[in-house]
């Protein structure tokens, strides 16, 4: 999504440094690609609550932290979804979601995302992180320590022990990195699954529902981009039309702590959309499918965690191993097992693209 | 393999380094993680005649720039083996395969290579390279290029274009760094396959064989260490068992350019055994279980090429995928395809290492 009408320093701070070099308006650029983090704690530990104990004051402090604020959130029986200036959080029980773009500094939040959980909800038992994010266009405007995966990978090592740190793909192409810490109480007892589909370069009649210039708002950009058909009857819907354009979904299945959470950069320079799920109440191969269909990309990569009691995730790992897309070439497939997970991982290309 | 009485500047470089840091004997360290190049020519090219054809001496001259040199050497109607002061070669007419260890300067040797292919054998036209290897134990003791991947990968760019970088494994663990250009002339017309096993922590009753004080001569080291028992029957074999200690051996299987090529650095501080083989006169599974019978590894990685035409490549990749090994537990699995080849990579730790 783009924010630069809503967002605070960071945008300002970003603005300064592309002025810095051309002045030229041309040079506008927004990162679309997120940093992600998920942490669980474990919910055995004596005198534990609940993340959502958190005070909603707390959390936008937090958040001020990494450069980026609530714009507004809901509620099921189970979590608190928000949507944010950059992307999106998440807050169940004992697990957090922390989806950030642009130049927010995710990890900053690192220290008071522990610190609020043990003042607040009792706990100081992580069992395990997962820090994730596509590699950047631009990592040289991310800030401290984001414009490189080893920095981040340092400052992680500060708060955590045990962890290890991946690069999926070709290092010094469109790659993925991942770290990850779990502890051997992370074993999963009930099924579990997370699909990602990173999506770049997008067609101009895909991109252009997602300004206020054609859209009148969320509602109206979901509908006329058929977003609508891939959100499984029921959910729980909260989403944003950004100005001068971008747009932010996220989507709660009822009774459940499965989200939908879709966030989409326009502008046709640096076009960038993101899918994620940890939903099963919809097919979730069929769902990939749609998703690619409807936004159409030049390129992509998709990730797939799912642990054993997943059918749902298996599945889907084991259909990417034969998935063929039409017009499509896999440029890259691989296979990672984790302590209580595997990953499968695919990037994509358009061939048209390809000459 | 340790080399301390054989090679030339570079092993002088290396203890003066370490006489430079602490002046004590204890410290010396012999890298025994080699530094693996497989370079594969065009056999289409108009007027291609075979690497074989380069001579001797230019032969001799090449390996002097990464600081090594030949002790003796083996043909059979394929292919040209050779045992080298740090590790092997072996020339067949449009594949190279030089891979050496300790602190050699192997990538040093890359535009010789692609000099002498072209004066010798009118062949300029490279279809795939691969250079790999596993983390170093002391990197800050290699030479330029070869101290980081991120330097090395530099170094390759700077002679191929089009290629890509892995790191397969945890980044900051016991991983395996593969650079791999292919071009679409690679595509493979007969099967093609890789075994190799990297072994790390070996027990002091299997390193102590690999010592004159112990055994009279590589002869001797092959019938003790029973390597000779996962060698087929009628291998042409030529070996070496170093001072102060150390063993290297080639194998050529008649008729063919297969070969095997293990290398042994038995100090116990850093022992460290390597495997390859690209054979299949004999069950590659079988092989490779016997293998890591032989030697008793604390911690390996296995890491399996194969191409679509080969069964017996297909078939260890997928008994890797379920490899159960008694008393070990295994760290990390990985698939990776690649354009004419897949990769399966699996990392072993065992058990009573692990508290």
């Amino acid at each position: 999504m783009s924010t630069s009408t809503l967002s605070g320093d960071s945008i300002d701070e970003n603005a300064f440094a592309i002025e810095d070099v051309s002045g030229a308006i041309e040079d506008y650029f927004f990162e679309g690609a997120e940093k992600l983090l998920e942490i669980w704690f474990d919910k055995k530990q004596a005198g534990a609550t609940s993340l959502r104990n958190i005070p909603y004051s707390e959390l936008v402090a937090m958040l001020d932290i990494a450069h980026c604020h609530i714009l507004h959130s809901k509620s099921n029986e189970c979590m608190d979804s928000y949507v944010l200036s950059e992307s999106s959080m998440f807050v169940s029980d004992f697990r957090i979601v922390l989806k950030t773009c642009g130049t927010t500094r995710l990890l900053h939040t690192l220290r008071r995302i522990l610190h609020l959980a043990k003042i607040y909800c009792n706990m100081d038992n992580v069992i395990s992180v997962f820090y994730s994010r596509k590699n950047f266009m631009h990592p040289e405007r991310q800030p401290y320590p984001h414009s490189s995966f080893e920095t981040e990978v340092d400052y992680l090592e500060e708060h955590f022990t045990g962890g290890s740190a991946y690069c999926i793909g070709p290092q010094r192409q469109d790659c993925w990195f991942l770290y990850t810490m779990v502890t051997p109480r992370a074993a999963f007892t009930f099924p579990e699954h997370t699909l990602e589909i990173l999506m770049n370069g997008l067609p101009d009649d895909v991109l252009n529902v997602f300004s206020p210039s054609v859209s009148k708002d969320g509602n109206d950009c979901r509908m006329k981009s058929a977003i609508n058909t891939v959100l499984p009857p029921g959910i729980i819907v909260h989403e944003e039309l950004f100005s001068p354009c971008g747009y932010s979904l996220n989507g709660l299945i009822p009774h459940s702590d499965h989200y939908i959470t879709i966030h989409v950069t326009p502008e046709p320079n640096f076009s960038y959309v993101s899918f994620e799920t940890n939903q099963n109440a919809l097919n979730l191969n069929e769902q990939m499918l749609k998703v690619l269909e409807i936004f159409r990309p030049n390129k992509f990569l998709l990730t797939i965690f799912t642990n054993e009691l997943s059918n749902e995730g298996k599945e889907v790992q084991k259909n990417l191993w034969d998935l063929k897309i039409c017009g499509c070439r896999r440029t890259n497939l691989q296979f990672l097992e984790l302590p209580t997970e595997t990953l499968v991982y695919a990037q994509f290309e358009r061939m048209e693209n390809m000459k």
